[in-house]
This record gives C-alpha cells, sequence and structure tokens, in this order.
C-alpha cells in the first residue's frame, strides 16, 4: 500500500451496508468497492463472516471476498467475531482479519455471547491456528462508551489491552465509538493512555460515529494523539432506518475534506468520491449522513 | 445573568431565521424566543437592523426588541453593520449591540459597501456617541476563511484587532468562521494568539457553522483554547433553501449534548430544548441540521 500521512479505512460495505435492508445485489456491492478504490482509497473492511440470520445483508461474505480478491489496489478486511468465523473467513480467501470484541462484559455478550475474558482465550487460540502472512486488527467495541454500561473508564480499556496485545503485538487496534457517545477529550485522553502503555503496538485506528455529531471532532482528536488510521464510511452510511437514533459512521468525504483543509494528504480524489457518495445515500433503504456531500453539491 | 462554566448566546432568532422564506410571524418568532429562554438560556442574538430589501425576513426588528424586552431572563442583542443601524436598533429600545465586519475587504465590501478600515473608523464614532448602560459585541467575519479569498491568515485578524479593541476594551469579541471552512487546529491557534495578544478582553466568543461537519469539532477547539461563549442556532437553522451549500449554525442541542457530556454545565433543559428545535425545524421553508434532535427522537 501506498505510505500516507493519514490511512482511510473505508468500512462502508461492511459497517454502512450490514444495518441496510433490503438487500444489496452481491455485484452492486463490489461496483462501490471498485469505484471507492478508483479514488484513491486501499484499505476496505469489505464485509463481515457472522450469522445469515442475524445480519442478512452480509450474507454474501464469500462471493464479496472472492470478488474483491481480483479489484485492483484493495486491502480488504474481513470482520469476524470469533475463531471459527476466521477459519470460514480464511477459507472464503480473507488474507486480512479484523476481530471484534467489547471492553463491556454486557455488549460483548450481547454481540457474541461470551464474556470478554472467553473472547480473549478464543482470540488467543485464533492466534495460534493463524496461517503466514494474514494482516491482522483488533476492533476494541465500546471503548468508550456502552449502550448498557454508559461511560467506560480508560482503566477499563488498558486491562483489556494488557491481555490481549501479548498474543499479537503486530496487530492494528482499532479503538471504536459504538453508541457515538465518546467526546474529544475523552478519545484523546484514551489514545493518550494506550499510545504510552504499549509502545510495540505500531498503528492504532479510531471508529467513530456520527450519531451526537462528533464524528469529526473526535477523529481530529485522535489524529492530535497520534493515531494515523481512521475507519469512515462513504455517505455516512451506518444509519439505521428503523432504529432513528442508531446513526451512521462518520462520512469518509467529511474525513477526506478535514484533513486535506488542514493540509494532511489523503491520496483520496474527493470529487469522485463525492459522487459515489451520492449514489451510497441513495441505495435503498439507506440512511445516509455527512455534510460534505451536500455543501460540495451546493457549491457545484 | 447566572454565571456558568460555558454560555451558548442563541442566534436562531438572528442568523438562523434571516435566510428563511416565507416570512415568519412576528408572534411566532417571540413564542420561539419565549420558549427558548425557558430551558435556560439567557444570551440570544433577537435580530438585526439591517435593509429590509436585503434580509426582509427581520423587517420586524422594531417589534421584536420591544416583544423580547418583556421576556424574563432574556439579553438579547442586536445585530448592527454600521453606526447608522446602531442608532436605529437604540431607538428601537436595544440594549445590546454587536456590530458586524469582516476581517476580509471583499466580504466586509460584499456586506456592508466599505473596507474594513472604513468599519473601523464608523465604530469608533458609533463607540463614541454610545449611551452609557449598553452592552458591546464585536462579531468578527471571515476571522478563518472568507468566500471571496479564501483563507485567513492569523495576522489580518491581529492587525484588525490591533485597531478595534483600544476603541472599546470591555467589549466581548466574537470570531465567526463565516463559510464554515475552517479546521480545528486553525481555530485554536487563532484563539491562542488572539488570547495571548489582547489579555484586556474579558470574554471571547466562538461563532461557527456545520457546512462540512465541523461546527462541533471548532467549537471544542475554541474551548480548549479558553473561550467560554459559544454562538449556536437551535436544530441548526441558518441553512439556505435556495443554496444546499450554505449550510447553518453548529446546533444549539448538539452543544449543549457536547458540553454535558463532557461534564461541563449549561444549565440548559436538552429535553425541553429538543421539542423546541423539533418545531424549529419545521418552520416553512427552514433547513434545519445537526445530529443530536434526531438522536434523541429516536431514543425516545
Amino acid at each position: 500500500m501506498t505510505a500516507r500521512p493519514v490511512t482511510i479505512v473505508e468500512v462502508g460495505p461492511r459497517d454502512g451496508f450490514q444495518g441496510i435492508v433490503p438487500f444489496i445485489p452481491t455485484e452492486r456491492k463490489i461496483q462501490f468497492i471498485e469505484r471507492l478504490a478508483a479514488t484513491g482509497l486501499e484499505r476496505f473492511e469489505i464485509t463481515s463472516c457472522v450469522s445469515d440470520k442475524a445480519v442478512p445483508q452480509l450474507a454474501d461474505a464469500k462471493d464479496v471476498i472472492a470478488a474483491s480478491q481480483g479489484v485492483p489496489g484493495v486491502h480488504g478486511q474481513v470482520l469476524i467475531p470469533t475463531a471459527s468465523r476466521a477459519r470460514q473467513a480464511l477459507a472464503f480467501g480473507a488474507r486480512s482479519l479484523a476481530y471484534v470484541l467489547s471492553v463491556s462484559e454486557s455488549h460483548n455478550r450481547n454481540n457474541v455471547r461470551r464474556t470478554p475474558e472467553e473472547s480473549v482465550s478464543d482470540y488467543a487460540a485464533m492466534i495460534a491456528d493463524l496461517p503466514p502472512g494474514i494482516s491482522l486488527r483488533l476492533n476494541i467495541a465500546t471503548a468508550f462508551d456502552c449502550p448498557f454500561e454508559g461511560r467506560i473508564g480508560t482503566e477499563q480499556v488498558l486491562t483489556l489491552l494488557d491481555q490481549l496485545i501479548p498474543l499479537a503485538p503486530t496487530a492494528e487496534i482499532a479503538l471504536c465509538d459504538t453508541t457515538g457517545k465518546a467526546v474529544p477529550d475523552q478519545v484523546g485522553e484514551v489514545f493518550d493512555a494506550v499510545i504510552s502503555r504499549f509502545p510495540e503496538v505500531r498503528s492504532w485506528a479510531v471508529h467513530t460515529h456520527d450519531t451526537y455529531g462528533l464524528g469529526l471532532a473526535n477523529v481530529h482528536a485522535a489524529w492530535e494523539a497520534g493515531v494515523r488510521v481512521v475507519d469512515a464510511a462513504f455517505a455516512g452510511l451506518g444509519g439505521c432506518p428503523f432504529a432513528p437514533g442508531a446513526s451512521g459512521n462518520v462520512a469518509t468525504e467529511d474525513v477526506v475534506w478535514m484533513f486535506e483543509r488542514r493540509g494532511i494528504q489523503t491520496n483520496v480524489d474527493l470529487s469522485a468520491l463525492i459522487e459515489i457518495a451520492k449514489d451510497g445515500a441513495c441505495i435503498p433503504g439507506a440512511s445516509a449522513g455527512g455534510r460534505v456531500r451536500k455543501a460540495l453539491a451546493g457549491c457545484a
């Protein structure tokens, strides 16, 4: 991949699409990935290997993984919640895995039916079995706030990472604001704490939602703390049309605009991205977010 | 007024309403001010004395000024672009004035048909004539970016303030991001520079627009630099339905949410504010913004 000052991971095909009803044809998903890759985006979360029943939109994971391998320049990670799903993803041809677990027990139980400690053991088992050459990332959900337990203390994050990081020190670590309730001073404090405690980690990432309008503010706070990898979804997808309070990821075009405006190169063609975001906002059943798409459309 | 850690100036009745077509009945404007005051908001920009032809929505400034004086707890400033408009506002009964001029010559010419230097002379003339007991604020437009000249350098802001501040050192100074293109690092830098250069100024304010999704990020950056007065408009009003790129002020409810989440008291009843913001978003012709209104409506 190209070295760049900030790297955006386009998570629209996974986090953006997963809540959308009706099903988006696989071919259309691949077209979006192809078009997004053509703007200069290289890293993607392309899909997830999870229960088809729980997330019917991603039931075509096998086909998406296979097809995305034919798209030039795409480095596509696959979200997996367990070692057994990791095996499935690898069998489908995935070369990059993002293992997700939550800091808070109630959210982890709700999401993957395990305690965080059980997920740590499962992660260890997955690492032990991992073939060589597989890129690894840890997605730490509810790193700032939990829908059931409220605000998460920095110490809870550190305690969980104390167990996880020695198992695979080269894994990228993403701290995820699952609810969108993180505030910038908290984001700065938590990243300051983890970066200082775990100097062996080479790559930290931030994953924000724009539910309360703080998506960009939190990305900025993470950048100031030293984070150089940012998750985002084109068109701010990720909102759930059946639960108006559950808003989407920070919009990729908003993130690109902010960094470019700061003079920090993203190597992404914003004009081309805006056109794709417009189409993303028109996916049947989608609930779009972000501001830059509308702002620049208005200037045209 | 109540001493509070952060003070919000509700500018919806001026900046939020001014671009809306059709005309909002004066009685309805006053009802909004009354309801907003009942949430705990004390400071307002209630209207502007400007050309009725240029801004027909605010042609009822006289009546709004008169009526708002009967609303308990409301400290309402009136925006004025010239000394002659200041005399008009005072004749209408205003006790608090916000004089607006731009850092950039092209914007000031476009807005008030003068160079910034001519506006400085006009401001000096106004100060000389000001009766005792009138609160004064300076709204410095295009303090970060100008629609005609692009990014504004910090030195330009300092040079203008060098001329203005000695004329009335007790005036509050608001730096306004007219285009919404300010980025948080710039906001922090500019406020650091002005606060350090002008220690005699007792109150600094920030005025942001959310055009590119950076409204809250910029408010946060200003707060971190020491700014304790924040302009905002309920429902994120201020967008222009005829120019989709011209988006509204940062939403008051988003600002309240962010500060309260940080543990910084606003003394504003957020639930009551959300209800008013919902009604604000439904004003015929209005273009609403902000995220918290929808997020909390979804949770209800």
